[in-house]
């Protein structure tokens, strides 16, 4: 098996937010995915180690907050690489509260979707969240979505240790690129 | 809720297939997501009218076969707008059968994997079905896999009414286009 063909799989970049009441946080998913039309309803894959995992499971919401391609690195950094139980993840950056209470990401930030939490599903490390949509707008039409092969490719990003499209690099290293 | 935000958020497209045994089949989908890493398991969102969701059931497997930018049109064609109820899909082009017995496209594939079902969850019109990735491999490492994004915005193509997004034109009428 080459697992070199995973990257090969395309993923958008979001800030997944919650609210439990007391705590507000949220993380860099790429595992963000309408599953249903009719209701719309998204799917958001969370580690059971993520510090917003529990916060999800607690306030049953979650906004998902759509980065653009030109995003600050400080996004990353700090969404991705740092825990909501040593910092506000959301206070160092323009946010807004949705009506589900769960907060939105306006820094670098094209659109957004608000869900309520109806279903979860354990697939082992992972928590799968479902959610109905209820509510959500564009910020800016002009803006590209990031993309994690952007951001893979391009600015040379790696997944944290908690995505489920991590890949241990030493088991990358025996294939050599093909063409057909 | 201006419903035109579901456009901004990223999927690949891609063809999934399965066997039972006795049937091949396939269909377009893009709700192809890695849901964990250790192991890697996929998961994939089915309609439930689709034919194809009642031989992964029973077949309990399914291969994810990524297209390219590229693609011949008679792929979309095929496998997004006719039924395997009345013409074999799969016969149509290049093909081989995985070591789970799933049919893997070849024509016009950048590169693939193979799922042994684990698990399914009802979503209402779907159903998602979760694969452990038994094998895998890239075919063409120098081709652009195709995106939703791409399908849609470029060759203006539509998602299936069974797609999970899909979107009734009628409710994206009310949202002029936003900048920031």
């Amino acid at each position: 098996m080459n697992l070199n063909v995973l990257f090969k799989i395309t993923y958008g970049l979001y800030v997944v937010g919650s609210n439990n009441g007391s705590k507000v946080n949220g993380f860099i998913s790429n595992t963000v995915f309408q599953v249903t039309s009719e209701p719309p309803q998204f799917a958001v894959a969370s580690h059971k180690n993520n510090y917003t995992t529990e916060i999800i499971r607690e306030g049953k919401v979650f906004a998902i907050s759509i980065l653009r391609q030109d995003y600050h690195p400080d996004i990353i950094g700090t969404f991705g690489y740092r825990s909501g139980e040593e910092i506000e993840k959301f206070g160092n950056f323009k946010y807004m509260t949705g009506k589900t209470g769960a907060p939105i990401l306006l820094t670098d930030t094209i659109g957004w979707l608000e869900c309520e939490v109806i279903n979860s599903f354990d697939l082992g490390t992972h928590i799968l969240f479902i959610g109905n949509v209820v509510d959500g707008d564009i910020i800016d039409d002009s803006a590209e979505p990031l993309t994690y092969n952007y951001y893979h490719d391009v600015k040379k990003g790696k997944a944290p240790k908690n995505s489920p499209t991590y890949i241990d690099p030493q088991r990358l290293k025996a294939f050599p690129p093909k063409t057909s």
